[in-house]
């Protein structure tokens, strides 16, 4: 028996978020296992590093999976990805001591928030970006965001379907920075509550339009109650760029994504 | 009366191209008078400043149309944004003098043609790029890119089904460009014949994995012969960015697309 680890890119436009739902409901998980149970030959079961929510896009999500069957790497990826609806795609592939595990093992994973911050709505990356109109003062989100790093009780932030048993998160970075028209809010953690990015995005775009001032971030903390929290933003602007690991693992470091926001660094 | 022009993004995917088809037919020319002729309550014709094949994206497509209806700049662009389907979107709007002719004004037109290349395809991008694996010799496919330049007959890079009835066209620039993965063809020309970009990037292509050397372009040319050069490249890549007027219509100066593509210059 073999354990893999894989890194997996995928556009979650058509897909109610990473992991498996009840049948019928197409979800990347389900979609990546029925095709990675054909070329292995035996039903396989992934283990991701992290749910998403419908519609949340990821350019590395990394999961592990058991098998016996023997394939070259290539084979692998070859075999999975030609058989793979186009929106998802296997980038890479690694094998693991049975001691990794992608949920269990995962120290802190990383978001990508992508706004789009120009008069007219964009019509090639519809589902890719966020759309705001509205002029923004940057400076000030940068301020407000800078106001999520560290140790918080994240309850005023969290959806009321979230199941995690504690609200408390390390937010590592939480950093907010113009590219032309776009603007990329970055942020590692420990772990996300669910919906977390998106009511921070939220109140970040309400601060943004100067609907609150900066020190507003600290009343909805204080007040630990979602009600106290902006408007959730939309999915389509929202990626799982990493999942983080400690060192033995020696995971592929691959450069963050979206792609198309990294190329002349 | 009074004319307009206006310029258009729209990601082609779901489209045959932006002219009118025969019914039942999806195109985008179509599509965009349909909202026009509801906004401006009659039927509205528009005149691209020219045609694109299907799945073809544009980031400026240009077009004018005439009414005699009342409405401001702004109720013009909110009014069709918001009806018109994701992904095509109106990005600006100009009040011209009847003189103006989106496609018999037209003096040059300017694509863009998007390469991924990389190991592994791209899910994300999956319809706005088009993925080569094979390692591509760069520098030779620059040196070949700079023969098109200049008034050249182009018969052996023209679909059989042309309409055209000549084939001599004036490319003004023909460059090629690494973008971190991304390879981009930037090519301006008084006109262009059918599939005239796609066959220029399929002959490209094949200088790039070594199948011929760069002077194999000359001996292309020479055959007079579509059958002489490459493969049609896919669609998918292909942007139309931009079509140029005389000076004195003082057409809005955006920036070129894909938008992703520029925000660092």
């Amino acid at each position: 028996m073999q354990r893999y680890a894989i890194g997996i890119e995928f556009c979650g436009t058509h897909y109610r978020g990473w992991q498996t739902q009840q049948e019928g409901v197409p979800s990347v998980q389900q979609t990546l296992e029925e095709i990675l149970s054909k070329v292995a030959n035996h039903a396989v079961q992934l283990h991701g590093a992290g749910r998403t929510d419908a519609q949340v896009h990821a350019t590395n999500m990394i999961a592990h999976f058991d098998s016996p069957s023997e394939r070259t790497d290539r084979s692998w990826i070859m075999g999975v990805n030609s058989q793979l609806p186009k929106d998802i795609s296997i980038q890479w592939i690694k094998r693991m001591d049975t001691e990794f595990h992608a949920r269990f093992k995962a120290i802190a994973r990383r978001y990508r928030y992508v706004i789009y911050n120009a008069p007219q709505r964009p019509a090639l990356l519809n589902k890719q970006v966020t759309h705001v109109y509205h002029e923004l003062d940057i400076p000030k989100m940068q301020e407000a965001a800078k106001k999520f790093e560290g140790t918080h009780n994240f309850e005023s932030f969290r959806a009321a379907a979230c199941q995690s048993n504690q609200p408390v998160r390390h937010v590592k970075h939480c950093t907010l920075t113009p590219h032309g028209p776009f603007l990329v809010l970055d942020i590692q953690a420990d772990g996300f509550l669910h919906h977390m990015v998106r009511n921070i995005v939220g109140c970040l775009l309400e601060v943004g339009q100067n609907c609150y001032d900066v020190e507003h971030i600290d009343t909805i903390f204080a007040a630990q109650d979602r009600k106290a929290a902006g408007v959730t933003a939309p999915p389509d602007g929202l990626y799982f760029i990493q999942a983080y690991y400690p060192e033995q693992f020696q995971l592929p470091n691959i450069a963050l994504g979206p792609q198309w926001l990294n190329w002349p660094i």
